[in-house]
C-alpha cells in the first residue's frame, strides 16, 4: 500500500525520535495508531522510535501489539478541536497533546513532530514553540502533488495568505532545498505560479518575485510562470505560490479527485459488461487511482522553522499516516534544516 | 458527443444572430467552422444564423457543405495573435476578426459574438466595445463547472485579478441571473470561494464581501463559505471568487483531468486482461470521461456588459465550440443581460 512513495535509507542509521499528537485529526487516535503500525511493518529495520501524546488509557489500549522498545506512551490531559478557533487554540493549548508534541522537538527529544489535528493552531504552535529558522522571513507548508511521470513540491500550500516578493523568493529557496531531499534532484527546476505564461498577467509582487528570482542562485533552474495546468504535467520540480492560492490548488484537486472517483465507481457497475470489465482490469485502475489518492503525498512540512513539524491531512488513512512518518524521517535523515538556511545565506 | 448539454427551447423562436470570430483560437478556423457545422446538424430547426469574421478565401473554401441561407462571411485583414501582448492588440485591433465579431453585437447586428482567441484582448476589446452594463463597476467572466450530480456556476474566470467586496457582491448577482438561465434554478445557492469554512480564514475582503452578501437579495440564498474541495459536490449553484484564484481553479482541474485520462489510459493498456476489462467497460467510462471533458463546459461568458460576447477555450475542439454557441443562444433567449441590471437594482 506504500508502493507510491520514495524512502530513502542510504544514511547511517542514526535513532530517530519521532513525536506524535495521537489526539489530532478526524479519526484520531485510531490513525495515528494504526499508521504507526503500518509503519514499523513496512520498514521493521529502520531505526525509529516514537513519543505517543496523548490520553495514555486509550493509548495503551490502542498500541497493543506493537514492540515496547518502539514506543513511549506520554500522558496528555487535554487535546486541541479540529474546529476551534487557532488564536483560542494557542491560549489555551497547555497540557494539549499537540503543544506537547511540538515541544519534544523544541527540547532536542524527538527529532520531529506529526500532528493531524487543527492546521491553524499547529502552524501558530510551530512557529511560537519552535520559532523561524535564522534568515528566514516566513515559514510556509510544502507538499507533494503527484504528475504524469512522478511529483513535484508545491509551496506554500496555506501558512501565508497574503506574500510579498521577497516571501514568495524565500519559498522558491525552501521549495529547492525540499525538492533536493525528497525528489532526489540536484538541481530542481523552479516555477512561479500564474495565470498565464506571459510577463504581463497576474499580481505585482509575482512580477517582482520574478525578477528577485532571476537574481539569485536559483536563475538557471528558474522556467518563469507555470500555469495551473501545468501542474501535473511534470515539467517543473518546484512550483512557488501564496498559501491561499496553494491551498486552493491542492483542496480543489482533492475535490475533483473524489469526483471521478466517484463517477468512475459508478461507470463500473453500470451493467454486466461494465462490471466484469472492472473485474478484469481491477488491478491496473485501482493503482491508477492509488497513485491519485491524497493519502500518498501526506505529510506537508512548515518549513522554515528550527525542527521539523509535519502536518498530516486530518481525512488521512493510516497509509497516509504512514506516509507522513516516512516524510518525517527522510527529512530529519537528510539534515533539510541545516541545507534551506544554506540556501537563504547563499543569495 | 453534445449529450451533457441542456438546451433550452422553450422560447419563442425568434432569429437569433450570432458573431463568429474565426480566426481566434489554436485551431482556427477550422474549429469555429466546424463547431458551427455541429451546431447546426445537431440543432437543425434552431432559428440561428452566423456572421462569420476572417480571410474570406479561406473560409469560403472550409465553410462548402453548410447550408449557405445560414451564414455570411465578412472579410477581415487581419487577426489578433492568441500570444499578443493585450494592450497593444487592443491599439492594432482595426480590421481584425474579433473586433469586427463584437462590434456586430454593439452595433446590433448580431446578438452574441463568440471568440477563441486571446483572452485578454477579448475581454479588454468587449468593455471598450460593448461598456459596462448600468450599474455594473466590473464585468466578470462566468463558466460552468462539473459537479457530482451536475453542474454550478463559478466566477471569475480570470477578468478582474485584483477585486474589492463590492466587486464581489456583484459578481454573485450575475453569478446568481447566469444560474438562474442556465441551470433553471429561481433561487440558486450562492457561496463564497475560501480556504476554510471559518470565519477568520482568507482575505480580508472575502470576509467583508459576506457580510456585503449577508445584507443584500441573497441573503436567504447565501450558504458562506465554500472550500475549495466542496467545489465538485454539487453542495452549491453558484461560487464566488476573484479572477486570479477561478482561473486557478479552472485551469488546475484542466491538468489534473488531462493527467487522470493518460494515467488512466495507460492502465487500460498495462495488461491482457485490462485490454478485455476496457473494452468492456468502454461505454460507460467513456461517457464518464465525457463528463469531465472541459470540452462540455465550454464558452465562458462576459457578464456585466451591454451585450453578449462568450469565450471559447482556446483549446476547444468542434463539440467545445459547439457548446459556446449553445450557450451564447440560450443567454440569448432568455434575455440574460436584462436579468443581471435588473438584480443589481434590486439589492
Amino acid at each position: 500500500m506504500l508502493e507510491n512513495i520514495n524512502f530513502y535509507c542510504i544514511m547511517p542509521a542514526k535513532l530517530i525520535k519521532i513525536a506524535i499528537d495521537a489526539m489530532g485529526g478526524d479519526d484520531a487516535p485510531d490513525v495515528p495508531v494504526n499508521g504507526i503500525k503500518v509503519f514499523l511493518s513496512t520498514f521493521p529495520s529502520e531505526n525509529v522510535i516514537f513519543k505517543v501524546y496523548g490520553d495514555e488509557q486509550i493509548l495503551r489500549r490502542k498500541m497493543l501489539g506493537i514492540d515496547r522498545a518502539r514506543y513511549e506512551i506520554i500522558h496528555c490531559e487535554n487535546k486541541i478541536e479540529s474546529d476551534e478557533k487557532p488564536s483560542l487554540a494557542v491560549r489555551q493549548s497547555k497540557g494539549t497533546s499537540m503543544r506537547a508534541a511540538i515541544e519534544a522537538v523544541s527540547s532536542k527529544e524527538c527529532d520531529a513532530s506529526i500532528s493531524g489535528g487543527n492546521t491553524g493552531a499547529l502552524m501558530a504552535l510551530s512557529k511560537i514553540i519552535l520559532k523561524t529558522a535564522k534568515d528566514i522571513d516566513r515559514p510556509a507548508i510544502c507538499a507533494m502533488m503527484p504528475t504524469k511521470s512522478g511529483k513535484c513540491v508545491l509551496l506554500d500550500m496555506g501558512a501565508n495568505i497574503d506574500v510579498t516578493a521577497q516571501n514568495l523568493l524565500e519559498f522558491a529557496f525552501m521549495g529547492e532545498a525540499f525538492a533536493q531531499v525528497v525528489l532526489k534532484k540536484r538541481k530542481p527546476t523552479v516555477g512561479l505560479l500564474n495565470i498565464g505564461s506571459e510577463e504581463m498577467k497576474g499580481h505585482a509582487y509575482i512580477h517582482e518575485a520574478a525578477e528577485k528570482i532571476r537574481a539569485s542562485h536559483l536563475k538557471d533552474q528558474f522556467i518563469g510562470y507555470i500555469e495551473p495546468d501545468k501542474i501535473y504535467t511534470g515539467e517543473v520540480d518546484v512550483i512557488v505560490t501564496d498559501g491561499f492560492t496553494g491551498n486552493i490548488v491542492i483542496k480543489s484537486a482533492e475535490g475533483l479527485g473524489k469526483m471521478i472517483k466517484i463517477l468512475l465507481k459508478r461507470a463500473f457497475s453500470s451493467s454486466i459488461f461494465a462490471v466484469v470489465g472492472a473485474i478484469l482490469c481491477g488491478m491496473s485502475v485501482k493503482r491508477t487511482m492509488k497513485k491519485m489518492d491524497p493519502n500518498n503525498y501526506n505529510g506537508g512540512m512548515f518549513i522554515g522553522l528550527n525542527g521539523v513539524s509535519i502536518k498530516s491531512h486530518g481525512g488521512a488513512d493510516k497509509y497516509g499516516f504512514a506516509n507522513a512518518i516516512m516524510t518525517a524521517v527522510s527529512i530529519v535523515k537528510e539534515e533539510m534544516h541545516r541545507k534551506i538556511v544554506e540556501k537563504i545565506n547563499l543569495s
